[in-house]
């Protein structure tokens, strides 16, 4: 490996945009070479400070995401921003389009853009996720910024990644219920009600703070932060909670604790994948499900009596 | 097993809807009992056609599913209805009871209800969800359906388990695009434009329509339907077109190669379940990797070497 990508490897550690972005292509897209690449980085990790925006779709995530990252270079920070979008195959192209209209971030050094797609399927999207942060942690960036569209199981492990998870809400009818009923109240440590020059924002920070003291805490009592991404009104103020936050996680041992625990997930995780990818390419293991496969169809076994035959058989010959 | 069960296992095959409601207790509960009843009952499965209803939140897909579940009664039909309900647990109680608000169908033997939190994470839930729907297909029901809310890998999940999935749009602005974006286009089999009294139904039908077109066919081109839910108008002819995609799948083969690949994949993720637990169960393997957590805490080793560690070791011994 390391004759295959020295070269980029020594771009990359000079600070090249190209070598990241073709390091990235291939961590998202070759999973041993991927593997070897994040192995080669890792003690350059864990420098970044990472936050995940998420919220409904149309609450303005992406400018806002914009504002922050301008914000962050005011505060002469650089900033790494991973779009997660889960977009339609066929749709895929134009709506890209949005996560780079980004023009004076774009072409600033200091700023690095991943926008990650999911053609076609969510699997593993996660795990990708917090694979580009690691190589965008590697690069040095200060602040990894990753947004999520929706609400699922991307991005509960998105806010498991991050270690401040900002929730973007806009002043609509029903947009708070809606929040309750898709699980977003719990994953969120700051919220956002965004485009609050509209009517019912302060209604809407009302009802949040309401439902924020509901919320059996570890001490932090998620803020709510007034924002208007199009012409950046609140955005210093949102950053400056997000300091805060961070300030609360260290104080308190709480950014220790979560590092051993995503430590922890991500050996187990690992593990797992190398475990499976073990057993199902064993010839024999192979040939033992298609027979099985067959045996289930023709009703003469059950899923859950083959699974068990498959599992004996592969560490019975331990 | 069957000792501690028989009793409940009778009832349930006597169509006691006590008795399956207590088995689904257990299947969602206790892993294990609920792997015996599910290996016990399987004989009976696979009878019912299982229906995804997906789409945003706020488009009336419960109000859809309960006059979809009273139109299947008038047709002679037995009912189960499984509601997805990624709800936060501090707010679960409340915004459930919006589940149950069926009573005409609660009521009705031939309609079997049940309704599914996450209980403070997702993980896992897809899983569940499949087996809820294995035993109300083994307790005997013609059609399953399924309602989820918002978009995420529980749909995707949700829509590989059923056999027809139908996607419920309102016609609102945006609503169109913000669909695209979410992935909710591939896995439509049918859509359905509810709220088509409002203005702008028409252009949203056609929207759809087009967008369909788009699509890399199977043989099937997705009907759009329009309906009213709250009194129910277009309703039959979204059962119509639901059972001529039935009569689709089986006409094309698809039914039956669908049918073996979702053995195939049960198998393997069972097996995998299995074989996770039986490896990190073991006293060794859970000591080695509290030390490499450690190891890899103190910069001394990297995830990847971690786990390559702890699968050799694992498979080693073979």
């Amino acid at each position: 490996l390391e004759s295959t990508f020295s070269g980029l490897l020594t771009e990359f550690r000079a600070g090249s945009k190209r070598a990241c972005a073709r390091l990235l292509s291939v961590v998202e897209n070759e999973p041993d070479a991927g593997t070897a690449i994040l192995d080669e980085l890792y003690p350059l990790m864990d420098r970044a400070y990472r936050v995940g925006i998420t919220g409904p779709p149309g609450a303005g995530k992406s400018t806002l995401v914009e504002k922050m990252g301008r914000e962050c270079r005011n505060r002469g920070k650089t900033v790494g921003i991973v779009a997660v979008d889960p977009t339609s195959p066929f749709s895929g192209g134009a709506l890209l389009g949005d996560r780079v209209r980004m023009p004076s971030l774009f072409t600033d050094p200091g700023v690095f853009i991943r926008s990650m797609a999911t053609r076609g399927g969510l699997g593993g999207l996660a795990a990708r996720t917090k694979e580009v942060c690691d190589v965008l942690d590697a690069f040095g960036r200060d602040i990894i910024i990753i947004e999520t569209v929706g609400v699922g199981q991307v991005e509960l492990d998105v806010a498991a990644t991050a270690q401040s998870t900002v929730v973007v809400l806009v002043p609509e009818s029903g947009d708070s219920i809606q929040t309750m009923k898709a699980g977003l109240m719990e994953i969120g440590e700051l919220f956002c009600v965004n485009k609050s020059d509209r009517d019912g924002a302060d209604r809407l920070v009302m009802e949040v703070e309401t439902m924020v003291e509901m919320k059996k805490g570890d001490g932090w009592m998620p803020p709510v932060v007034k924002t208007v991404a199009t012409n950046g009104k609140g955005v210093p103020e949102l950053l400056d909670r997000l300091e805060e936050h961070r300030r609360f996680l260290e104080a308190s041992g709480l950014l220790t604790s979560r590092r051993r625990e995503s430590i922890r997930d991500e050996i187990v995780e690992l593990a797992d994948d190398w475990l499976r990818r073990e057993v199902w390419q064993r010839p024999e293991v192979a040939a033992q499900l298609a027979a099985l496969v067959e045996q289930t169809f023709a009703g003469r076994t059950t899923p859950y009596k083959a699974a068990e035959a498959i599992v004996k058989q592969a560490v019975a010959s331990r």
